[in-house]
């Protein structure tokens, strides 16, 4: 048997066929467009599912169904894209609009908690059963997989892990909240860092590092720098890899997970930032040495994640 | 069909009679006497169950089973009470214990995740099935409940609510880290802040409310002493009611329960803790208009929801 996911995002509809191994037999990938009404939009989606199986030789009979993973807002249960800045959309039944067309079952989740569920099946976390995802990029997302099922909260409005406050009256954050986990472990709050901290020392390496073009800097700025033995990308490097620990601490405590992957493009450190992030982790979760460990590691998936994730909300 | 809870401490063994719509029928206490062994302290366990079961004439087919809240870390899908300070004990087997003298299914688990559950199925979190109780104490303690049973974690070390630190770098926790929910929000926290509000000024009416004592202010010093105008006074609720709702709007967003309940001595406060914390956690709470808002409610079952709660480990 056969699933389709579909990666929905602001730019780009990627949609992929799936087996039953998690593994992407097919893709394709179209506009979205999303300046055109969600019916629009939808009947795209609808087509992409019919074509991509027609191309690819499969029966209608071995599609077991249709998931979507979608930016912003939703309500899984009743598979309605609730809210979604990127799409323009509100309230918008995704699920039917799909089904209505491609006459199989259609189950949409957000975006975070589709590749959470993803990478647990079928990535990093496979043969663990309660994970959790955390992606590192413009904010923090994050999903929550228990026992094997994505964990979503009421309305699956709930997981908003970044969305979870560790410097009470800190850095403002996009929520309205002040010192959200996102507003310190984000890419975007790294690269913040970073230039504040350039700012500060005008002879610092990553001046040379971004050929003296501040608005060059990104994710990896500090962390190559730091390489070079550069003090003050070393000092913005410590203090990113604390407020990420506090933060990946507070979702050991809290959930007691197998395990904690970690997301999104500052994760190319690779070992530089898990090793540094384990120490801590390891001297302060909560508990007394018979208490599990939580396991830390990159998510496998990478650009995948989404329809492998979508997919897999049909296997749930 | 009846069951038994116990409600294990340090100083006392409460053992009742709950029936099927978790009310108690009849219940005794003894004390723990911890300094014996934990097999002595099992035996009148034991005893307490046969005995209390016999005494109100209720026949051992109509029991279905025991249920036992400890403190400390327990691993209750073994049945084991791995690490209680307030017991002394390690790694003891207790279900197994009581299972070889009552010869019925007996099931245990932490004493905050065992309120959690019998104020969601008997108390304040009635007619909910996504709950969270928040207790406000010498520490802070809490248990999930998703989907009408208890979430407790990777070996039930999870739920560990009161250990996720709201203020990076903030003030020492017991556990090791600074800034924990638990050292603003516990009543212990309250109090600290309280007397250093106090011998910053020497003119507040708290004063006169612990009769110039400092060591006999407590969790009402300055719930109470606000109301009668003090302006210091009110500067430590409004401290306290800030930090205590970040860490509850954390828990919105995290899990997105339905209910938040809050326990402990701190809730007599009522309507005037309650209603101030809802002001701010309805404005901050993560979502957009359509977002499922999470009640807040004082718990209600008050020193039975540990008997009550066990009982309802049975039930679960």
């Amino acid at each position: 048997m056969y699933y389709v996911g579909i990666d929905l995002g602001g730019t780009n509809i990627k949609t992929g066929i799936v087996d039953e191994q998690g593994k992407i037999i097919a893709k394709s990938s179209i506009p979205t467009k999303s300046e055109r009404t969600a019916d629009e939009v939808a009947f795209d989606m609808a087509f992409e599912v019919l074509n991509i199986v027609k191309t690819n030789k499969i029966s209608m009979d071995e599609l077991v169904g249709v998931g979507i993973g979608s930016p912003g807002a939703i309500n899984s249960g009743a598979g309605i894209v609730d809210y979604s800045p990127n799409l323009g959309w509100y309230n918008v039944p995704i699920a039917e609009l799909i089904l209505k067309r491609v006459k199989k079952p259609v189950k949409v989740s957000n975006d975070a908690n589709v590749a959470a569920l993803g990478e647990t099946l079928f990535g990093a976390g496979k043969g663990y059963k309660d994970t959790i995802l955390v992606t590192l990029g413009t904010g923090v997302g994050g999903g929550v997989v228990i026992g094997g099922k994505l964990f979503e909260g009421n309305e699956s409005k709930g997981a908003e892990l970044g969305h979870s406050v560790i410097v009470v009256n800190g850095q403002q954050c996009g929520c309205g909240r002040r010192g959200c986990f996102e507003a310190y472990s984000s890419a975007t709050a790294l690269i913040r860092e970073t230039k504040e901290a350039m700012l500060r020392d005008r002879g610092s390496k990553m001046w040379d590092f971004v050929g003296g073009d501040i608005d060059k800097v990104d994710g990896k700025t500090a962390f190559e720098t730091e390489k070079q033995g550069d003090a003050t990308a070393k000092l913005v490097v410590n203090n990113y890899v604390l407020y990420l620990s506090e933060g990946l601490l507070n979702l050991c405590n809290i959930f007691r997970p197998e395990a904690i992957m970690l997301g999104g493009g500052v994760c190319a450190q690779g070992d530089n930032l898990l090793n540094r992030l384990k120490t801590r982790m390891q001297a302060l979760h909560y508990g007394y040495q018979g208490t599990p460990a939580v396991d830390l590691l990159i998510a496998s998936l990478g650009n995948d994640a989404g329809i492998i994730g979508a997919a897999a909300l049909l296997m749930n």
